[in-house]
């Protein structure tokens, strides 16, 4: 199951009993968090996310209300003895503060904690899937990243693979997509195989203006989470603080081709999130708001 | 109304939908905030604490449990556009952190910070009460806090002032206590007054291992607050780990003849509290738990 689940959908400011921003992404049986502004852990003990099984953290950029959650839950960590290696990949200044707040604590971690600098490109590459990290267009540093799984082996026709008598050596040619030679007879792939389900793709886009170049960098993803902090009345309050509209997160759904959006990020001047969803659908049917403790199917 | 509203009661790991140290003392018409644990504005918003009315904020020291919440709520503030000057009593490492986190995120606040590093002595001195700084004994630098009102003037007794015809002029020296001289004739200063309420005194005292030393550092207090992370079970692990017990808590509290007695800091280990209170008021009977969202008179 590839997957997201929410536990903050909310701008800078808490209200409503709606959170910082915090996502959990399932990807081929791991969770990776991304973001973790404050309250990240109490979210977690609220929906039953198993922390332990989080071995990488993304941080988007250094607003706090994306950041403030993780000392806490570094520390947590340690509280419960963890021993796995944890791997953080943000901006660097964070490695600093981090550091500072451990030391001034006396806090020895007991497990390792792994500080990746986040810069353009290919940040993990795994034999399943891939994050490759992106900028995006903030008031300060900011990346988005995009979770990809790798394309799948075709999967053998054990019937007609039983029927040509294929030996089990044979399986791993025919799952890469070869054709095979048997008793000197040339079989077709196509005649052994099925294929398997199509690669996903999920993108994150953090904290944006609205901008049409970043529709090249999220082409086509199954799942295109965008920030949409304002509604369209307030898009020049959107540009000038580098922030999106809902419709405009729509309007980068449509362009990049992406087959279903998330929006979130919202600001706590809004009670009510029904004319965010509106608003979207408008211009991109497929559209979801991002509300805590749901997950999406990317 | 002198009083103290707990907004978190747990000790580190945040369990039970319990959450990590903060108080609101409420003192001469001043709000005082007393420690904050991550999501301490969260929980302002959850009791409808009127932040805007804190301007003094003290922090007992750099344990994540018990700050790392200020950087979300110092920002909160910017966001909200607060203008009044806000002053944070701290240990001195909490500035550099506080002004790299801001720094980063390229945050300008609107209002004055100013910074006040935490010593022993008198922190604050105002007309009508004063908040004394004390050092209590953890793995870390570690203060506690006296908050005690000033000695009120007597009140007129106002139907003997009007029979001997007293001049409004002299109530001053009245309520300070003195006796007066009118038309030749001496009037003792309890024919025309009558006894405020004795001023009370409220002790913080944050995250300490038992000691008896303590007791004269907070002696006589109407409130005592007292961490209890552990039941008396567990008296060894307190004492490795610089905690008390719940029954430690009582003996500090009858040590220094405290009126009352207020615990906290309950460890995640413990669902129910309910042994926390017999334990304690098995040897210092007017005790109570520091439940979160409630309020306690000093």
């Amino acid at each position: 199951m590839f997957g997201v689940t929410i536990l903050g959908n909310n701008s800078a400011l808490p209200a409503y009993n709606r959170h910082p921003t915090a996502q959990v992404i399932n990807l081929c049986d791991q969770l990776f968090l991304v973001d973790c502004g404050e309250g990240t852990q109490m979210q977690m003990n609220l929906y039953k996310i198993k922390r332990s099984r989080i071995n990488h953290i993304f941080i988007s950029h250094l607003h706090g209300d994306h950041y403030f959650g993780l000392p806490g839950l570094i520390t947590s960590y340690g509280l419960l003895g963890r021993v796995a290696d944890l791997h953080l990949y943000a901006p660097p200044p964070l490695k600093e503060i981090l550091d500072r707040q451990l030391a001034v604590a006396g806090t020895v971690l007991p497990y390792m904690l792994y500080f990746h600098p986040l810069k353009e490109g290919t940040m993990a590459d795994e034999e399943k899937f891939s994050v490759e990290c992106f900028k995006v267009f903030h008031r300060i540093d900011c990346y988005g990243f995009l979770f990809r799984e790798k394309r799948k082996p075709r999967k053998i026709n054990i019937e007609a693979a039983s029927k040509y008598n294929v030996p089990f050596e044979l399986f791993d040619q025919l799952k890469e997509g070869n054709d095979i030679m048997l008793n000197k007879e040339l079989i077709k792939n196509e005649e052994l195989t099925v294929a398997n389900k199509p690669p996903k793709a999920y993108a994150f886009c953090a904290d944006t203006i609205y901008t049409e170049s970043l529709s090249e960098k999220v082409k086509d993803v199954d799942l295109l989470y965008h920030e949409a902090t304002y509604l369209k009345d307030k898009t020049e309050k959107a540009v000038s603080r580098f922030h999106s509209t809902s419709e405009q997160a729509a309007m980068l759904a449509k362009l990049s081709n992406a087959k279903k959006l998330l929006i979130g990020h919202f600001s706590s001047t809004y009670e009510s999130l029904d004319s965010f969803l509106t608003e979207a659908q408008a211009v991109f049917p497929d559209t979801q708001l991002a509300l805590e403790g749901q997950s999406f199917i990317v």
